[in-house]
């Protein structure tokens, strides 16, 4: 029965469909109370791929008795008719604001198949790559090496967050995020860690709630002092300390999605980039 | 000069921007010939700061001599309105497509500003945390513990692309990706290495072109057997004997993105979920 009351959703692209997909998630959320059924579709990049995601849509459509949502990126008109020509809910998000950017900016579009298809050669993605390297290279403390090419230096507790926090900073905005625990040995020399102290410009600090930080530690080390609440809680409060005395800005994780901390991280922080 | 001729995007949220980027982004580079100067505003969740937003946008838009463009994910009429009240070319993602998707789905839409914020409690953000530390913990082969818990397991010749594109599995799609390099020691064996003939079916190797390896293989160890063309070309070939004699599905990562690479493996690979 419940498969018969959710509606199929497809994320059509002739690419990777992480377009569609976004602004799909981001449109659906805004409807909490239903139910969908998720069907990536990318690289349709021709008519008999299109001819052939058609079908399914109408066969989604006859075993949900419901129509389909579609969100579509395809840029090539014969895909696109295609899709159409299904009686499917059809948000398109190219064919939508295309025609007006090109009237604004009073040039044509290129309607180019594939946008991702080519970024591996663009500096942009090179850069990601980069920082994602150096990320992995810098996490936890492993290595001072470089230490002064980092874009940002988390610092906080372990496990308060900071390592898929810097991936997430690298991956998505190419911002080389080294990270470094702090550790009771820190504070009972009540000093930051290694050659922190050269690049104090560069710590953002992130910290958590006591009873999450144990949940997240039980986790790994179930019943030890590491992860009991008393621990935990003294040493956020340590850390605490440290950080406002070193006048480093910190942002508490706890109920904050990566995306959401990187997005503050950015706000903060400005990289000597020219706008942001 | 140069400066001058480039136009301003703004990426306007109440949340992280990232969808208003990704869209943004997409649509812009059908234009490839244009040149535009980013900014991105996120967390734009109230009156005051869309109007602190606006005074930028009307501040480009003098500076620029040219209309900015607006790519906003706003919920709230009171923020929208503030930035329709400058002259930039408004992109409306929410506005645009809210309302016939309520209509279709006969329900209001919740208008929730920060679709982001509460997604650290959702599962399938705990599942993606969770891959991202599954990857880094069985990233180059460093552990087979737990590998029969993967969904797929990279293999490929050191510096093929393993590693970045399985953490973008990981932090992307919550996929859980190991990966594993293929040595000259596991040619000559003639097997393939540690645990991995018992993950057969979870395989999917890489490669890439010897030329693009052997340049990547030069930044890492300048002048190295291990970065000679010829050293590379012999162990892609014996990499890709392997995989064909084993039946490993692979990919040429040579001119693809980690976006492209992802994509390409999800088509491949079911991991046993119901529809992808």
């Amino acid at each position: 029965m419940e498969s018969k009351s959710r509606r199929t959703v497809f994320f059509v692209s002739d690419g990777t469909g992480i377009t569609a997909e976004t602004l799909g998630h981001s449109l659906l959320a805004q409807f909490p109370d239903c139910e969908f059924r998720q069907v990536r579709a990318p690289f349709v990049d021709s008519l008999d791929k299109a001819l052939d995601c058609a079908r399914n849509i109408r066969e989604a459509s006859r075993r949900d008795g419901q129509r389909p949502l579609v969100f579509s990126t395809l840029v090539q008109a014969d895909t696109i008719a295609a899709l159409h020509e299904t009686e499917a809910h059809f948000v398109d998000l190219f064919g939508t604001f295309i025609g007006p950017l090109e009237l604004e900016l009073g040039v044509k579009s290129t309607h180019t198949v594939g946008r991702f298809h080519g970024i591996a050669e663009s500096e942009d993605y090179k850069q990601r790559i980069e920082a994602i390297n150096f990320t992995l290279a810098h996490d936890d403390g492993i290595s001072d090496k470089n230490l002064e090419d980092s874009n940002v230096i988390l610092v906080g507790v372990s496990r308060s967050g900071k390592t898929p926090t810097s991936l997430y900073l690298a991956m998505q905005y190419g911002v080389k995020a080294a990270n470094y625990p702090l550790i009771p040995e820190d504070f009972e020399r009540n000093k930051l860690p290694g050659e922190l102290q050269r690049y104090r410009s560069k710590l953002f600090g992130l910290t958590i709630t006591p009873d999450r930080l144990s949940q997240i530690r039980q986790e790994r080390r179930p019943n030890s002092k590491y992860a009991s609440l008393e621990n935990c809680a003294a040493e956020l409060e340590a850390a605490k300390k440290m950080m406002q005395r070193e006048g480093i800005p910190f942002l508490d994780s706890t109920a904050r999605s990566i995306e959401e901390i990187s997005a503050k991280i950015l706000q903060e922080i400005r990289f000597g980039k020219p706008v942001y």
